[in-house]
């Protein structure tokens, strides 16, 4: 494999400014700390920390980053303006990121001015921050679309006045591969070249490494490729197809890459897609029975890279595609051995299931294995009843009645709201014959009407044994209590 | 721009096959074949329908597909295997995708069989398929890490025993542009060549588009890129990316790939990521202050293609990034016209909400609008009480008193839910003063225990005025009250 890279490849982190542009999204002073801290631990070159002129918790946020001596390079998004820059300086950054509209589009049409006062308003910026003693990386707006000639032009002159490093902005995410080979080789010998590419056509990534092949030094990047409408180049999916695909050492610390993906999912509470590169929820999982079967046998006959070396750990879904390869070895875990008629009819019970459009979970795995090896499953609990009262001026309260052996027990709880009280009742009438932990509590987005079925999961322990379960009905109370009825069956009886 | 596709670029659906394999989705016949219709109406040429070894109902699903007649081909994934052969020809299917593994790594290791073994039962499947009246796609899979002259081997003597067409499998997501580059001239020169990528490393699309240019000349692709894993090459990004970047006209009904992907998103129950290419739910949406700027201005400074080309619109969301263009715009929708100084005051007040990590919806614009124009804003309606009861043998009941023009309105209803019959007691209360429709109703996902905060977002709807509102709480049933009430108060004094 040819490797075409610079010696030493930097990358610039900007979850905390285009990242956090994301439509809806907004980090507090304290969670753009969390996430800086987190980013310096994986290992990035800089941090750029927000953007001055957006707010005042904003330029809270990146003073508080600044001043907490992180280790990367902290820096503020600045336009040619010189309060922007003053409030950069004032805030601690170490750099700004000066950005610059350099297209004809952008500068006739959003700034309605012409390219000599662009090009003025640049060179003053960089002296003003030079005088305040700030890094500047120079970056050209919509650089895609830009004359190329003039950029060049603008580059070496801004150069000339102090800039330390440039930019090429793809600010629409129009640059290909191909254009990337053609535009870089002559900006990055003018200086140390960053590409900032937008997934605006799903071409952000392949391009960000086609400009670094092509003399680029520096990545721009966002963890879980957040960023103004189709987000910005995913860092975690940067860093491992460098690693992977090109053979070049990026020095990250891998292995903290996913806790790094969940934490900004949670504070951005933007969530982790489905299908992503590295930090999806499904990145490293299986269903279907000729995936199952392979990577029981040899992980990489199905994964392109093992889910460790990423802060992850496989996991093997049962439902229609299931294979009797994944219902063996998660019935292997809980002690079942089914001969082999057993265990086809068990696979088909399974599949029978996903093909209503079920998920299937723990619980129905062993309800079912246990039917079909005529295992006494009388359950351990029955529900008898539940009610819930609450309302604007009533403390939301519930009582549940159960029948567990042989007996009825009723309890009563009050909650945070109605489905705590009742799931809290249950705990309690359920705690004679154990102690049941919830561990999780999740309900898929609800959408339509308030008629909509609501989907509920949960994880229970107890004693160490783990189990979800799941309730679907269009009453969010009631597909709790059963969630958690079906969930505690289980547990008693292992 | 150089264009090396050639004169006709085909795309081989598989979204019914490896999309619906994507862990913890199954698709219903009839779900198969809603979506089926859905691909013939937007130009794919191939639909591949399903597996016909996974389950009895995907058989069924195939079945129903083959048989409605929707006009691309129908086409059945199947392994090597005469029984996998038969189910395809027996439902009914035009083609069979005949996958084989090609990787020593695959053969060895997951069949545990050697390259004799594969390529003897592969011509037996071909000549068994072409005996019952089948096209063949001959398919090489983990072809990125198999022997290449091998592979090369396979596959024309695959084409000399009767296989139509042939694939490269690109299984596990490992193939670079650069790669395809090399290893497609060769197999494209026996056969008619097809390209599948994963995503594992998100180089799926770009790696598609190489193999394009290279000589391959049919796509597979899934919609919003569900699949094994990461996922395949999504459909709407590759449609997208090569007519917008490539300037390569793909006869694809644009227009209908949002409605289409919004269809898939709803039948397999995988939303739509936050951030993805052109189906992504922030693709056409803006916030921050420069971007709704210069979109207000010019919407292509800030967006890659027109949102309508693919179904969709523009969206302006306000928070802590919002500049005052946008609010002024939002604001004049409405017909206020604030000045400079009480423009830039609403501007503070949005940021400051947005610095606090709030969604600012409709309501709460108009709200600040009101008290910085010192319009009279006593509420049209308040909240005096409301009580739910619910339970396992009870009907959810709920009451709700408001005060309405001065006149105290209670009301009952019974629901679905306790959520449901809460917000239809609201409407009943309110029907005296207006006619207000709920048009929507969201939760987003709740994650976290049964006390995890609540965040609903209702949108309503008045004599054709529109609005939407939110409520947060612990409490489910007091957030979708408090979003109800709060979206009618603003359509009552509109």
């Amino acid at each position: 494999m040819t490797v075409l890279f610079a010696d030493r490849l930097r990358f610039f982190d900007t979850t905390l400014r285009d990242g956090e542009q994301t439509p809806g999204v907004s980090l507090g002073p304290d969670q753009k700390l969390a996430i800086a801290r987190m980013l310096a631990e994986v290992g990035v070159d800089v941090v750029e920390a927000g953007s001055a002129a957006a707010s005042a918790g904003e330029r809270e946020g990146i003073r508080l980053v600044a001043e907490a001596g992180i280790g990367p390079e902290v820096c503020c998004y600045v336009r040619a303006l010189p309060a922007d820059i003053d409030w950069a300086a004032d805030a601690g950054a170490d750099s700004v990121h000066l950005v610059v509209p350099v297209s004809d589009l952008h500068i006739t049409k959003k700034l309605r001015k012409d390219r000599a006062t662009v090009c003025r308003m640049a060179f003053d910026a960089i002296e003003h921050a030079k005088n305040r003693g700030l890094l500047v990386e120079l970056s050209g707006e919509d650089a895609s679309r830009a004359d190329q000639s003039f950029l060049a032009d603008l580059f070496a002159e801004g150069v000339d006045r102090g800039a330390d490093r440039l930019c090429f902005c793809d600010t629409v995410g129009l640059l290909t591969p191909e254009a990337a080979q053609a535009c870089v080789p002559p900006l990055a010998a003018i200086a140390p070249l960053s590409i900032h590419c937008h997934d605006d056509l799903g071409f952000g990534l392949a391009t960000t490494v086609a400009a670094l092949r092509a003399g680029a030094t520096c990545a721009h990047a966002t963890v879980n490729g957040l960023g103004e409408r189709a987000g910005n180049t995913a860092f975690e999916a940067l860093v491992m197809a460098l690693e992977r695909l090109y053979g070049y050492r990026t020095g990250i610390a891998t292995r903290k890459l996913y806790p790094l993906s969940t934490l900004v999912s949670r504070l951005t509470k933007v969530p982790l897609a489905t299908q992503a590169p590295v930090a999806g929820e499904m990145a490293f999982t299986h269903e279907s029975g000729i995936h199952a079967h392979g990577v029981l046998r040899e992980a990489s006959t199905y994964e392109a890279l093992p889910p460790e070396l990423v802060g992850r750990t496989r996991r093997i879904l049962l439902g229609k595609h299931t294979g009797s390869a994944a219902v063996e070895a998660a019935l292997a875990e809980r002690g079942y051995r089914p001969g082999d008629t057993q265990l086809a009819e068990i696979v088909r019970r399974i599949k029978a299931l996903g093909d209503e459009g079920k998920r299937v979970t723990d619980a129905d795995l062993l309800a079912i294995a246990e039917a079909v090896l005529a295992i006494e499953c009388t359950p351990a609990l029955s529900l008898r009843q539940y009610t819930v009262v609450s309302g604007s001026n009533a403390i939301p309260t519930a009582s549940v009645t159960i029948r567990v052996n042989g007996e009825e027990i009723t309890s009563a709880a009050t909650g945070t709201g109605p489905v705590d009280a009742a799931v809290e009742a249950l705990r309690r009438s359920v705690s004679a014959v154990g102690n049941i932990e919830l561990l999780e509590y999740h309900v898929d987005a609800i959408s339509g009407g308030t008629d909509a079925l609501v989907d509920v999961t949960v994880k229970l322990a107890r004693d160490g044994n783990v189990i979800t379960s799941r309730g679907a009905r269009t009453d969010i109370i009631t597909a709790s209590v059963e969630a958690v009825v079906a969930g505690m069956n289980r547990l008693l009886r292992d």
